[in-house]
């Protein structure tokens, strides 16, 4: 089979062997796979997360020199299960999406972060079967892959802790900044205040549910929040995750704000402490979600409570991805390009 | 009268013009006024001011490279009002204590920080009557010179957003970190674990209710904390303010623990955001108190909820102020030291 390989800061397409489920695991065939802002991290630098592994407690044997699988937000199709699979969560056909953990008792491998399992540039990988949620009837698939960066979305608004009459600020509208958007509307956040350079990426704000959007170049999204929300209590989301970042919100957030960290910045950074201090700012770092808010996500974009559509921007196969994160380094007219086994050698609108 | 002049970097002993009280105002004699490691840092860095006034959204007219005055911590006795000073709160001979504060329309002049007013390490300064608090009765001058610094760590704690169960660790055992210690123990938070170099310092955490005390040379605080109170939940109040320590402090910290900057650090300061994001670690930055604060304070020093006789170290004339700076800077046995109008040219033990 074939599929994407991380090699020292770059990837290449190579034949894989075929993976085999063990007892309680399902092979699933990749249909499609989002491509994520932590992969582009990952890739320029993988000698973080060990260091992180640690820091969170947990035992790690992951080698950023060696190879290793990225993707991490999958839609597949159930082909096998494991022999002796007890009551078995889903059946060959099924469609699925999980969160993306292996469980190989001791350990829980984070897929799409692991040099010794698939992932989701990979033509077939394996899925922990009890894990898996089958994607309900009418929910196509290139929607379902959005899943995953969506509870992102989710879990970052649960954790902001918002009560009534908060409005929020929301810097940078890459796919977690159009999740927190798309979240904050439907919690009758108001106004939803959105900046990004991207003339592209403003537009799908709005679609999406942002009262107000600015260019930074035009106008610091700060000073817009306050000619439509001035003296009222905010809540800022960070969602760019570059250096500096952090410390210009901390500079311009007005006395008592909250601020929520769910750009991922894999630097380290710079503060100004004292900004913060004098303030008396609460900064909220935030990451990932938990099951429920998993499911829950999925049940949302079933229901159509969030539209996620306009936020696929592109297609591509195995062969273009590693252009695909050029791209998406480079360019800000694209949100969320999926990774699909027939898809174009060069990213493609759909 | 005499009085300490800050004056680019240093700490001169001048003689100044006597201030005169205008309607509202309070002319008091100080009789005594606390060292604060925020004075410090000031005379180290004073050229910040500005922009944190600005970053505050206050106008500020400060200039660092002109002589300023210094002193927060005051205790002074009333020794006239300013004419025509409506239904005056304090009358001559009262003592008195006061958030530095002085309002001049349409100005709030931060006392302890001004380039135009006097303040605490002066022989006579003005204050606003009606943010004077008299000192109640049989609460003697130098106890009641520790409201300032214990509303800072009472208002610290309330920010802390405690609920039962909560645990604490505090790192650094100067007057912050144990006025965090003392109101920790009043609200019975249980364990308390505190960490300095200093065995003096220990020692009065120990004192004012810490349950362990350690020194970081011989256990990481977050180790003597994990052997004490694992799996609870933890907030770590930061309490040393020097660049370094809350980067230490987010990457030893268990996930989701919230972190409470009671610690001033002036300089930028370097973090690992993705430490932070991976824990979802919370951090609130925290700044001085409210007026109630201030005022409750006072009561429970009066009252003897908390006894704050063994943080006061030292006491030293004007003379010694500058040679007291030093001191703290360097040796870790002081804590509290108090500038009397008659006290000795060096500081000495009470």
């Amino acid at each position: 089979m074939r599929g994407v390989v991380a090699r020292r800061h770059r990837l290449v397409v190579e034949d894989l062997p075929d993976p085999t489920p063990a007892a309680g695991e399902a092979l699933v065939a990749l249909r499609a796979c989002g491509i994520c802002g932590s992969d582009l991290h990952t890739l320029a630098h993988a000698e973080v997360l060990p260091e992180v592994a640690t820091a969170m407690g947990l035992a790690t044997t992951f080698d950023p020199d060696g190879d290793y699988y990225l993707g991490h937000e999958w839609v597949g199709e159930v082909l096998d299960l494991g022999p002796d699979t007890p009551d078995p969560p889903v059946s060959p056909g099924d469609l699925v999406v999980s969160m993306p953990y292996l469980v190989r008792v001791p350990d829980l491998v984070p897929l799409g972060f692991s040099n010794d399992h698939y992932a989701g540039y990979c033509e077939r990988f394996l899925l922990t079967a009890a894990l898996c949620l089958r994607v309900p009837n009418g929910l196509d698939v290139r929607r379902a892959a959005l899943t995953e960066p969506m509870a992102v979305g989710l879990h970052a608004v649960n954790k902001a802790g918002l009560t009534p009459g908060d409005t929020a600020l929301v810097v940078g509208c890459g796919p977690i900044g159009l999740a927190l958007v798309a979240w904050l509307r439907t919690r009758g956040v108001e106004p939803i205040v959105a900046c990004d350079y991207s003339p592209q990426r403003r537009a799908l704000a709005e679609r999406l549910g942002a009262h107000v959007v600015v260019d930074p170049r035009d106008q610091p999204g700060i000073d817009a929040w306050r000619a439509h929300a001035a003296a009222r209590p905010l809540v800022i989301f960070e969602a760019v995750g570059v250096p500096g970042m952090l410390d210009d919100v901390i500079a311009t957030a007005p006395s008592q704000t909250r601020i929520v960290v769910a750009g991922v910045c894999m630097q380290p950074d710079r503060i100004r402490p004292l900004l913060a201090i004098v303030k008396e700012l609460n900064v909220q770092f935030v990451y990932a979600y938990d099951a429920d808010e998993f499911a829950q996500t999925l049940r949302a974009l079933a229901e159509g409570t969030v539209d996620v559509a306009p936020m696929i921007t592109g297609r591509v196969g195995f062969d273009g991805v590693a252009d695909t994160f050029d791209l998406l380094r480079a360019a800000e007219h694209h949100v969320k390009v999926l990774v699909e086994p027939d898809g174009p050698p060069q990213p493609a609108a759909l």
